[in-house]
């Protein structure tokens, strides 16, 4: 083999907002593999928000990516070499590990693909940890019913816009909150939420008010932040808030949270998770989503941007709300 | 009947802290009953700290109390005269409304107390809605479990040292918060608490940290403030919890709440409740709570005070924590 293995490292911790001078690219052989492990081509990485956290020195709920490791993440890959005999060279497999190009990982680690069931890529997304974090905060925390309001931040986003979907089908109106007409255009004309609002309008929290005229029963929060305060008093009694991302809060910025009077005087519920919470989510979701993107009731978007070591840029986008669906790199 | 019916109006809404100017006293006569309504003689009156929020013009998870209505308040009471046949004279009954000496009050709304089987007075704290509400925040929210520790602020108040007891029983290792060593020494050695903290202490943080060495897994939040910013840090991962009153701001001092990167950082649930959102706790707790009565495993203590006429300061110096056990006044 003479290709490189070209890897994205964490070069410096980020005090606030992330830049490209923390990300750092090298170029070194493949790794071989150990008995038991496949060495695979990384085709499609995908960058999701909980990275960010991965970059702070601060434990959260998984340990932080130490300075000069590869910066963590998952991929879709093909299979280069498996001396086990478990895989075929070639065979798609998701759980490759890393910004990298190659990885050599544990067969017993990898799920084989079927990559004319599904695109390789929707396992990154829609079908993915994203589209499983949305079932789960939907069906278990949030839990939308018939009749209620559900309003989803983010909602354009590899998480949210799984999540309206799922809420509708639940029977709740639909309403999510991204930036930018053209995210809202689409969340109401492509994936068919009720209503979608622009958190970047002057007078958003006016309109939040105006597209939520009963209130809101349930609030899948991704954001934090200035989202965040004008959701708050719309939620009526008995409001449930699955607290899954606040991303608009990962640089640094920490908000002062609401008073915990309004949790007492509306009987709120607020609960965080992970996906990894709930692991009977993954499986269900995967046959559940499965079958709505078979019968074309489920719908998705990819951003996808072409290069590994246009990963960092692709990323901090993400951050501030540059991408337009699920954010993946194409790793040529 | 030649006695009046002393009553305490509300005489103005507090901006801030409430004062003895925003009560006033008047003597009426008492009033007399409609068909289907006993006429009551109050005995003895709860004073609780949600009576605060009734004194706010905005609308809590209750209506507020009118300028010149009187104080909203729950007594025990005996009958003086009932048409309907249902309550003898002299009947010992719950559910006296108001802060005043005498109600007329719907047969239907009465429950019928046995003096023998535990103090009338019980029925306003340990075995009421004080009582019923430490039984529901333990078993339907907190629930804290055998090997954990749960947290309990205003320990020694109604709520607070019922809860706390409770959480025993289910198994956990019970820590007090409480204002003063005299209240600590109470919840230690007479309520069996495993420890408690005097949050009047200049190192208070640090001794709630020491108090808990594993970490807290439930919390029932009576205070707020400077209280719970101590508690904060020490939430394990998947604590609970109870969001039962913030005391310590309801004279309209309200503090920034957590940022909710702890919420999903720890994966914690928030619950707001009040007692009427669990209507079967009740029966169930009253049952159970006499039970423990009876076996002397359950203890309590009461804060009462004479003269219906001291019923403000008695309210006011329960909001700041002067009173020490269950606030009663004794209507004379």
């Amino acid at each position: 083999m003479t290709e490189t293995n070209l890897r994205i490292l964490l070069a410096a911790r980020p005090e606030g907002a992330a830049t490209l001078d923390h990300f750092r690219a090298v170029e070194e052989p493949p790794p071989a593999p150990r008995p038991g492990e496949a060495l695979l081509r990384h085709r499609f990485l995908s960058l999701d928000p909980y990275m960010r956290g991965r970059m702070n020195a601060s434990k959260s709920y998984a340990k932080p990516v130490e300075i000069g490791d590869v910066m963590e993440g998952q991929s879709v890959a093909q299979v280069v070499e498996d001396l086990s005999g478990t895989f075929a060279p070639g065979d798609w497999v998701l759980g490759g590990k890393g910004w990298q190009r190659f990885s050599a990982v544990p067969v017993h680690a990898l799920v084989k693909l079927d990559p004319d069931a599904a695109p390789p890529t929707a396992h990154l997304g829609v079908l993915g940890m994203p589209g499983t974090t949305a079932w789960a905060g939907c069906t278990e925390l949030a839990q939308p019913r018939p009749g209620e309001t559900f309003v989803v931040s983010a909602a354009s986003g590899a998480v949210g816009s799984v999540a309206g979907q799922i809420a509708r089908r639940m029977g709740a109106r639909a309403v999510g909150i991204a930036g930018g007409p053209d995210k809202c255009a689409y969340l109401r004309d492509e994936l068919g939420f009720d209503d979608c609002v622009d958190h970047r309008a002057p007078d958003f929290p006016e309109r939040l008010a105006a597209a939520c005229p009963d209130g809101i029963d349930s609030y899948f929060e991704n954001v934090g932040g200035a989202v965040q305060q004008a959701v708050w008093p719309l939620l009526n009694d008995f409001a449930r808030v699955a607290v899954c991302g606040m991303v608009a809060e990962y640089q640094g910025d920490l908000q002062p949270g609401p008073n915990l009077s309004s949790v007492l005087r509306k009987r709120l519920t607020l609960r965080g998770f992970i996906v990894s919470d709930f692991p009977r989510a993954a499986p269900t979701w995967r046959a559940t989503g499965a079958r709505w993107l078979r019968d074309g009731t489920l719908k998705y978007r990819e951003d996808v941007t072409r290069g590994l070591e246009n990963a960092p840029t692709a990323f901090l986008g993400m951050l501030t709300g540059k991408n337009f669906g699920k954010t993946i790199v194409e790793i040529t």
